[in-house]
């Protein structure tokens, strides 16, 4: 019996050590240095490589190590075996508090007033008077990001793929409601798992039925974002701002456009970030429901893609 | 029966308007342009002219143009009469947003990453696990802040003259309280008002009894800083950062050491600010309760000095 850690290009060492403690019967091991291919049975990866799964005939079950599963499927398609997530508690509210910075750092100014710092400049503005808030996705973190923005007196709403009814919320849902939905706004974060529908969902349309003072904050996906028609959505005056914390490519390349651009706000991927102690409880939770033949904890669809 | 505004270097022809509307059969009159200094009965004042209430004989009540009314007693005692000062609602929401926008701010550190961003630096670092904030003043703007950062997961103490009593927050007074409450905080916000026993306060001492991490916030007044000993604060790393909106000087003069200095941010005396439309209201209802001699609202104690 063993469990394959296949993360490429980090040190997986530390996992690997606290897992061992965990599962103290079990080999953990981290890919490629595989002993035996046949006896592995629970499989933690992102990104892994082409044709891996090929090699594993005994898989069993598959985590994600990460919230969404669109690190696993960019190659082919996954063995038809339950898959999980992993679901952090702390990273909801991590993540909520962190668009409330961001969205109160604009709203404050506070980095026009560090530039002017910058240059000695004295020049008080009132805060900018943006209170609604959009929300593409409504599971796990953005339904804590609502919420925490709702008793911030903040006017929140919220789109998902199904109805749905969320106290103090209002909800929308399919293609007509977002369209709705964002004319309205002054902030739209996107908070939706990435997959086939919601692949550039951030596009010159949708930044076209925004206000053209709206703020957009990307922490989801790079790929839910058009890079192109942002730049051009922002030189339109479509929207005024783009707060992004994640990229197409990451690290962003040294000659992206983003770095420099006035009314870009970038952070590197550092919303939230999901604690090791939570990694390595889920996944001995979840090998242990595989050995007992027990439903695993966080699972996707996998047909949905999320 | 006249009303006196007596705020010098500062266009007060808009509130002049505003409040002839509101006072249609009371004239309305902007300091030094008096017509019968005998019919002034009311006067609405910030940093008036030394001497000035000698040659009112007849002032029966009198009115800040701020929340406090350290601008009031600059030079001399002011005249045996009420004294009142704004109140306005919506400022200590502001207030309370600006303090935990900063707060936040300094906890993902939104700062360095902007400066990263000019440098083109892809560097995640997780938040500060920073959660304990102190407030000096537990008044109409630190209670409200000491509730809205208690609602967003922060622990929160305060400290007031008197002995206090408020849900989910830790409550210190007196000298030997403000030791203890500082020794624990990773945040000290200044709301207190500016009197002879609150000047100073943000001193050397004080600071060395605060967490080497500890970041001081101040949005009450200049004078509660002692700035030299701020800059040896800094210097020797008895505290981590500060964040000022107010000044001893205002606008801070160019060549001061705070606008340059790495660990200290500045925004303009740009927290909160009071819209006209409540000076209006407060001033008109105040007027009226003077003529008709009953108590007014907003009063303070001015042996206490707030
Ligand atoms: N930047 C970071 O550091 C970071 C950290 C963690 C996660 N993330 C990203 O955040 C994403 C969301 O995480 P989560 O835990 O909140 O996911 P989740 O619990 O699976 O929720 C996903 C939400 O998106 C909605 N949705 C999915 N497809 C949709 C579609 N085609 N149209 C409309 N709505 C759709 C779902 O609608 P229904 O409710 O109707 O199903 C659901 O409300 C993750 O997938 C990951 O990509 C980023
Ligand atoms: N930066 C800005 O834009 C801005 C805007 C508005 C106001 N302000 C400043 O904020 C200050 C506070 O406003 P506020 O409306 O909250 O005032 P407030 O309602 O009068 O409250 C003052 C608080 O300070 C406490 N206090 C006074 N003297 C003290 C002492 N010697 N030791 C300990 N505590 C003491 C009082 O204690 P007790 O409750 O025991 O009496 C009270 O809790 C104003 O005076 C003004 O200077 C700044």
């Amino acid at each position: 019996m063993s469990l394959l850690i296949v993360v490429p290009n980090r040190d997986m060492s530390k996992l690997q050590a606290l897992l061992t403690h965990a599962l103290p019967d079990v080999l953990i091991e981290i890919w490629p240095n595989i002993k035996n291919h046949a006896a592995i049975e629970f499989v933690l990866a992102w990104n892994p490589p082409k044709g891996l799964w090929q090699t594993l005939p005994n898989v069993k079950a598959i985590s994600s190590f990460g919230a969404g599963i669109d690190g696993l499927m960019k190659h082919e398609a996954l063995p038809e075996v339950p898959i999980a997530r992993i679901v952090d508690p702390q990273l909801a509210n991590d993540m909520a508090l962190y668009i409330l910075g961001q969205i109160l750092n604009f709203k404050l100014r506070l980095n026009e007033y560090q530039t002017k710092q910058n240059n000695k400049l004295w020049k008080p503005k009132r805060a900018h008077n943006a209170s609604k808030v959009g929300i593409l996705g409504l599971g796990q973190l953005g339904t804590k990001t609502a919420q925490l923005l709702t008793i911030n007196g903040f006017t929140v709403s919220g789109w998902s793929r199904t109805q749905k009814n969320i106290n103090g919320i209002s909800c929308f849902y399919g293609d007509e409601g977002l369209v709705e939905m964002v004319s309205q706004i002054d902030f739209l974060v996107c908070l939706l798992p990435l997959t086939e529908h919601t692949k550039d969902i951030l596009n010159y349309k949708l930044f076209q039925n925004l206000p053209s003072n709206a703020c957009i904050i990307n922490v989801a996906r790079g790929e839910h974002l058009n890079e192109y028609d942002l730049l051009l959505a922002l030189q339109n005056n479509e929207i005024s701002t783009a707060i992004l914390d994640v990229f197409k490519t990451e690290p962003l390349p040294q000659d992206h456009p983003f770095w420099s651009h006035p009314k870009i706000i970038i952070t590197p991927h550092a919303s939230a970030l999901t604690s090791i102690d939570t990694v390595v409880e889920q996944i001995t939770k979840n090998y242990q429901c595989m050995i007992k033949e027990e439903p695993l904890i966080n699972l996707i669809d996998s047909k949905l893609g999320y």
